[in-house]
């Protein structure tokens, strides 16, 4: 188990540290107040960002998430795990990169399982950053956190499927340049669980694709961004639409979700650090009762657990990165279970302790403390709540003994 | 130590929660709908919440904050903390009954420390709920937990007051209705340290008041109330607006901060209750893994905590109430600073388990958990934070062996 | 709900506390001593206790605990909670008072329950504090948090009932006075659930009771009381040992549990009590780092987070004692449930705190710490594990909304 | 960073396995009830362990340690790291391998600060296994946590040193074997704060060094090894025993204590991983409300939290030991510090839901829960409290950005 960096991923760490410092930090400001302005937040996207992806392309930093070597960097996880941490110190640094969610796991749905065809018309256009996605799964009416609950209809009929369903939570929909989504459903609700369901590429502008509202997290719209209600009614599309192939849902969420739960764990470790830096610049300011708050006891107990606890979500990180890329990720799902939990409890302590040492100032706006804490206490519940986590790392657990 | 309910709060208990069944709880969505649907959400207030002030005055739901006779209902502490309760299970609710901060506690300050004058021009119209008042301690350039730090100055020229400072988190001051800011600054730097500092009325049309923005809680603007940025330059007002008189800042600071802090415990009960209720009958009606949620063991254990946290912090919230009533503020100030940590990180408790078991809709706006979660988090940082309170209490523990 | 003392209360209270001040505390070392001289340490009863013993009944201090007014003090549980607390101070207080577990317990069940020959018999004594006694309920081999998994036979034969088992945790059997042990087992296996089990008494001289071993508690032996490990091989006593009769041991077992669990929660806010002064004197006392351990803030917070914890249980026991009086134990079962659990969870925060605030002393018996700390550690587990009693409270609150 | 094992790691590792299978986990009660036997518990050695020792060293199962080439097994702490945890699995273990402090810490002292003569007179019957130790640093009069508080005093008179104090924790001197100690004090009170202190070697049969009585933990006496508390009275030895020289004891202690610390850590995660795997045994056994412990979801939830705090302390505790090899124990000063808090606290909530899912058998001497939970809880005392520890870790932090 070596997590030593490679020369190679030095470098990448040197680069993106400078870029996150020359064009991501000084621009977050910018890129708010540009979406301030917008008449309406989901109609266009603030230019800024375009600018900054075509410096960070011109770098080479680009698609990096990608393990894939023909289409993406062709790192590793635990080589990418490093990079994806800066990367998650700020919430516009990931798509600067075109490395955010769910774009990433959508590409790499279709570099696995997509058709030459499908890698055509969607990938392309999503490695390049000119097109984005979103990824329908999540439904309102039913307890989601059990992947069999899900009861959108998609039915074959001739040479289209025709989806019925409502879903939300599509991340990424309100964007204006989301073009595609993949649609989780089930094809055959008679199967056996896990082969009942399929995903299928549903292009944003066929008729019966109704986004009917942007969900808040936390007062939070993420525009332009946006978490979508859509309504899937009589929807057609060609059934050469279906990724891989019918009954494969299940297998290819589980494909998916793994390096997708690592990635979010590596940008939640990168937002922790930061409010950790944070949270140290302020207490050595201010003052309460004659001395700096970074006198007080309790504050410095609050640094070192912050530490502490970022120390060790890191490494646990790090050795799921490693287990995945050495005995693949059906080996390694204790290990992506850990951190699953692990992380985004980690990263709201952090930044629950920012925020009370930031006072007033860290529930604003004017510092990403408690914007970052909305985004993170949403991934105790994306990808599985904490509670199925933890029941599957016990269950394996006790399998060691019976 | 008493803590049964009289007659009269056993009656009032029982119109208060008739009126939230038939006025308040229906209402929410409207109040929301109709403060989205304004061209600018500060610029005018939901007629809905008029209308049901019109009623619940004419309930005799009214000013029931009030223990002064004259003015208000004449309920001590503890008949007023179950009654509070109540209302603070909506967002909506202490407004309804005129019973909303910071109005309530700037009520109380004119009814205790007022000129005749100050009461006719501005304790009068507040008690109608005809205007809304704000309350600027907080500055945004110091560590305000330590309230000898406030910078405004308040100097005296002639027969007037000139104000120059900066505040923020004054709250209520986004209202259109707004008309009276009470404002705290240093009258005298030399003065001792608790003597400095006094409090002003400053009418919001004065010259030089500056609304400068709202800032938001977590995501959350609080429109119409609102929390505003305000800059005073060269404020001038008449030296007869001055309350009670030059350095009494803190002391009147004192005396306003017990009731208003208790109110706030009482508000976070309310909610706490209503978020475990909400969590009780989610539970029961969703499933996973072929059983419902409510069958699962962790679940259960959620609700056993919460039960268990929300008693204890109400008895002890009853206790202070008590306390105040009977041996005053000043020797309930152990009590009064243990429910001010207690409620708040209670609530939090609470409503996070009712947000992680409504999985993705417990963070959106469908249901309040995630704007009472917002609204509690502050209440750990506003009127002193947990940690200086907590070092009170262990002054006065400590006091009793040295 | 009335919390306040009445007059006998407040001249119980200050009665007892003179008294452990007296002959209490000062004695502790000595019991310990005179019992380390014993060449077995279960051999015989360290002399002092009988000369307080003596003396408490002198005072009439003696069997406070019991409600009934022919054979106790007739205090009702809310009268006792502030007195209990007192005794709980100290592991030699409750004797002291014939005031102890398991012979309180034992008392009540036969003052309740059993016929007028087995209270002039064993009764009796037990009052005066002649004898002590045991309770055999908990056996080994299965989960006994599961009062139907017990599994010791009762069988009548002709005018005897025959029993035979093994128990363990019958606390008290070690001590050279106990003379009878109250025995739960099974007298029908085939009738209704709950009705399966009943009492009965045993000398501890009948042949076939054989005391296996003391079980020690983290490495405490407790001598001369002794957590016994028995057999019993075909013990034959009389039938008329039953106690109200056969198939009534579940029924009784609750009846003896309500006040058994308060009881023990007031002891444990006693200790709790103790301990925070303790940590209060000894950290005015010591320096480090150049300031007294009382100035670091980290200890501030033990400070004023265990006061916090203290109040809010005593107030939720003293609620839960108000409610076995007014309404009656099985009404009250949340609130004992609720007590049960907060009780020793917070004795064992605080006690933690303050054995790291005396460093190595405080895990050592200099002080009184970490005994006490030991000893409620087993009341997580005693009388039912924190879990099942959070697993009734959640069905009662579910109940509301069902 | 790379920890991956080696092929002798491998490989010691399963000859350390099959050893504790073979040998330590067999004979630990044999090893208990050969001490209860014995007429005084300090008196002798049960004769158990000297022969696993002779087989263990026959296996080459010995000094592992020690990184020194010479005189150990020239291991890495990385490497160690390990095989420490499979040893600490067992409080035979470690003694049984050499392997056991304080004496491991005291031959390291004098490999790497001991003269010649030192070096033969003790460190070589120590290495052998022939003789014990004890380290005497803590004293019961100051708050030991900070160093500079020691008060014993080391006087130079002519060619010998005088000793003068009262020390307690002298872990080990209870045993026969222990023949020597090393004594902390002050030579010269005057120096600069960091070069007061010396440490000396102490033979147990000088004149003046009295054994005052053995220092219970948790009620257990820890025979034979036993915490002494110790007088020294004019003890006199020669100027030569001084360890590399006056002045240096602040030095050495430094040193000593990294290694030390960090094989604690590792000791405390074997233990952890026992408690574990006796947890998890233990739940598939027992049944209660009709289903196995183990498919209880609050059961399942310690499972998980407990397997996710071992990986993590696991990891930091490896990088700790990979930090100490590559760029030594001062540049590694804040990983140790961490694994020095995470480890016991860590190892405390593992063994506490074994206890707890053992029931009434998880606080008695049947299993090791309760022995081993007590072990660890010095441990957060012990060579520096959390609390100075988080404090040195937050002012680490603190220094990068002021």
């Amino acid at each position: 188990m070596d997590f030593s960096y490679s020369d190679k991923v030095q470098e990448l760490r040197k680069k993106l540290t400078e870029f996150m410092e020359a064009y991501i930090y000084p621009n977050e400001k910018i890129y708010r107040n540009q979406l301030n302005q917008q008449s309406d937040r989901f109609g266009s996207v603030p230019p800024i960002i375009e600018e900054i992806k075509q410096k960070a392309k011109a770098e080479g930093l680009w698609n990096l998430f990608l393990p894939d070597n023909e289409y993406g960097a062709g790192l590793t996880n635990l080589e990418y795990a490093p990079l994806c941490e800066i990367m998650g110190r700020s919430v516009v640094g990931p798509e600067s990169f075109n490395c955010n969610a769910p774009d990433t796991g959508n590409m790499e749905v279709l570099v696995r399982y997509g058709s030459e065809k499908q890698k055509k018309e969607w990938l392309e256009p999503l490695l390049t950053g000119e097109i984005r996605s979103c990824f329908s799964m999540t439904e309102p009416d039913v307890a989601s956190s059990d992947a069999t609950n899900i009861s959108t209809s998609i039915v074959k009929d001739g040479d289209e499927y025709v989806i019925n369903g409502r879903k939300w939570w599509s991340s990424g929909a309100g964007d204006p340049r989301c073009k595609i989504a993949i649609v989780m459903g089930k094809t055959n609700p008679d199967a056996p669980r896990h082969e009942q369901q399929s995903m299928i590429l549903v292009p944003m502008d066929t008729p019966g694709v109704k986004i009917e509202r942007m969900v808040p997290v936390f007062g939070y719209d993420d525009a332009p961004h946006g978490h979508a209600e859509i309504t899937f009614e009589n929807v057609r599309v060609p059934a050469e639409n279906i990724i891989w192939g019918e009954g494969k849902g299940f297998a290819i969420a589980q494909g998916r979700l793994g390096p997708g739960r690592i990635h979010h764990c590596m940008r939640l470790i990168g937002l922790a650090e930061r409010a950790l830096e944070d949270l140290c610049k302020r207490v050595q300011e201010r003052e309460t009762f004659g001395k700096k708050l970074s006198e007080q006891g309790v504050i410095q107990e609050w640094i070192a657990n912050s530490r502490i606890e970022i120390e060790q979500a890191r490494l646990l990180t790090l050795k799921a990165a490693y287990m995945m890329d050495t005995v693949g990720n059906k080996e390694a799902k204790t290990e992506i279970a850990m951190i699953k939990v692990v992380a985004p409890n980690m990263a709201l302590r952090v930044l629950d302790r920012a925020i009370q040492a930031f006072g007033a100032a860290g529930v604003s706006d004017d510092f990403t403390l408690a914007y970052h804490w909305a985004n993170a206490r949403t991934l105790r519940i994306a990808d599985g709540p904490d509670e199925v986590h933890r029941r599957q790392i016990a269950k394996l657990e006790l399998k060691k003994y019976s």
